[in-house]
């Protein structure tokens, strides 16, 4: 069975994890939010392409979800000795990614042939795909007026101004990366990885192609929230300060038609009904993934559901 | 005794550090060459003034002559291994300099505002100035026809290439640091280091205004060559290769009219008398700095020597 796989960040990063290890790596592509992706001291940051590729070549950091395992601090502690902000945490190892992806895409290369290479150079053997190559900013829009970068919201702030909507800098010039589309054409199953709906998912769907590439195939969603919380990050309080209660039933009512298929948590079961009322396909199942042997059981329940759809379709 | 120090790289900054520890802080301006400043991984690096601060902070490799002393390379390495060039070595420590002063820049601060800051943060005392706000880049042009830049030249090239002329790009639009002109108007002595005639002074006394007021003064030099070799670097190379045979001499008739002293190695005390047909007061003295004591005593003997030339004018 082809997959394609949407993923933002850990969540994402950890079932792209378990389809890499139960699919033979040619079928299997991983299209990568890009959404939050900036610039900070000059270097060219893409933290969900990072967490994926550091997830699938076992680099990642497993306690923090983000950077790499073993890491120092020596360049950034340097630099904040300078007065140089410390809120985004820059290990020297990850550094050494960051130097070498702004290098290329100065020099003009796209940022999908320098993940390419990188994934080389890293042994993973699946196709990852950043969601294009043009830049697209996720922008939060805030209560109180405000228009805040992402790594702004999300890592400087917390999480903690009231979100009121979103916007996706850049969206309408961008382009599937390459590769994307065809990946898309060729997938039997397409697997959205329990990120965050609004700021992992709604950019890579926004893409101009890459919905509609999407909504012509069947499309199972693995539901990021577990007892109306987020396992990571914050989805549930984006679902509440949108105005709607979050619950795995919100997930799939939020990707609607699109879905084929939904997977919940057993602890969510009793939403399971209501999901298939919505005309999608329940399975409720243990989504939490506490280590790499459960994302693989995961991804093989994942797996196994998506062939009951596709022959009962 | 008022003094403005005009320094390039190791040796420039060996006597910088020499004056440092003699004169009063509010005595001592340096103004570096910023002419092999360059962009790598798109990070800002002033290699000259680096080196200049580093030394005076002590916090300068003695070994290589560039960077910090126990460094770490984590950072580069793991660039390397994506394949990285990895002719300009970048230490972890090094790198935090590097990121925040493109932070800064970026951030629309002038080169010489980040300077004085980083120099407060690493309890230096004399004031230190780039030469400009503005980037000049020295171009290496050589027997080939090439143009270089003047790290690959330096660093990547190891200085083989056979060099014709020198270019500043950006020299034209260039005005000096904001206080150099100031700190010039208010010396009782200029004094020279020993840094490479040709890519570490010429820059300086290039600028639209710092040389007529560099020239306003009593200057004074020491040689950057002793018994016709480089203490460090390519000058003797480059005055072969420009047809001119190297010595202490050669440098005194480089920079000619400007000087009002000279101070050459005792190795070449035989040329003190040429030195003196030129108009210019020659002092041989021992100009090797083999350590800390040694940039002290140089520095005195210079400062004395400048004296000298100021009751004696």
């Amino acid at each position: 069975m082809k997959v394609v796989a949407l993923a933002g960040g850990v969540g994402g990063a950890k079932l792209a994890d378990g389809l890499a290890q139960v699919l033979p790596t040619e079928d299997l592509t991983i299209i990568v939010n890009t959404g939050d992706d900036f610039e900070h001291f000059g270097l060219s940051i893409c933290p969900d392409l990072d967490t994926v590729c550091y997830t699938l070549a076992g680099l990642a950091n497993p306690e923090t979800g983000w950077g790499q395992a073993s890491e120092s601090w020596v360049a950034i502690e340097a630099a904040k000795a300078l007065g140089a902000p410390g809120w985004f945490n820059l290990g020297d190892r990850d550094l050494g990614t960051h130097l070498e992806r702004t290098r290329r895409l100065r020099g003009g290369d796209a940022l999908s042939a320098i993940t390419a290479d990188f994934c080389r150079a890293w042994g993973i053997g699946p196709q990852v795909l950043p969601m294009s190559d043009a830049p697209v900013r996720t922008i939060v829009q805030t209560r109180d007026g405000d228009e805040l970068a992402f790594q702004n919201y999300f890592v400087e702030l917390r999480c903690e101004p009231e979100v009121r909507g979103f916007r996706f800098e850049g969206i309408e010039a961008a382009r599937p990366a390459p590769g994307a589309v065809d990946a898309l054409i060729a997938a039997d199953l397409v697997v959205i990885c329990p990120s965050n709906p609004w700021v992992s998912v709604a950019p890579i769907l926004a893409i101009d192609g890459l919905r509609a590439a999407v909504a012509d195939k069947p499309v199972l969603a693995v539901s990021p929230i577990i007892g109306g919380q987020a396992v990571k990050g914050p989805a549930a309080k984006m679902f509440r300060e949108l105005g709607i209660a979050p619950s795995a039933l919100a997930v799939a009512q939020h990707y609607g038609d699109l879905l084929a298929g939904f997977v919940l948590d057993t602890a969510d079961a009793g939403q399971a009904e209501a999901v298939q009322g919505l005309g999608i396909m329940p399975l409720a199942t243990a989504t939490l993934m506490q280590d790499t042997a459960g994302r693989a059981r995961l991804a093989a329940e994942v797996l196994e559901f998506g062939g009951y759809l596709l022959t009962n379709a």
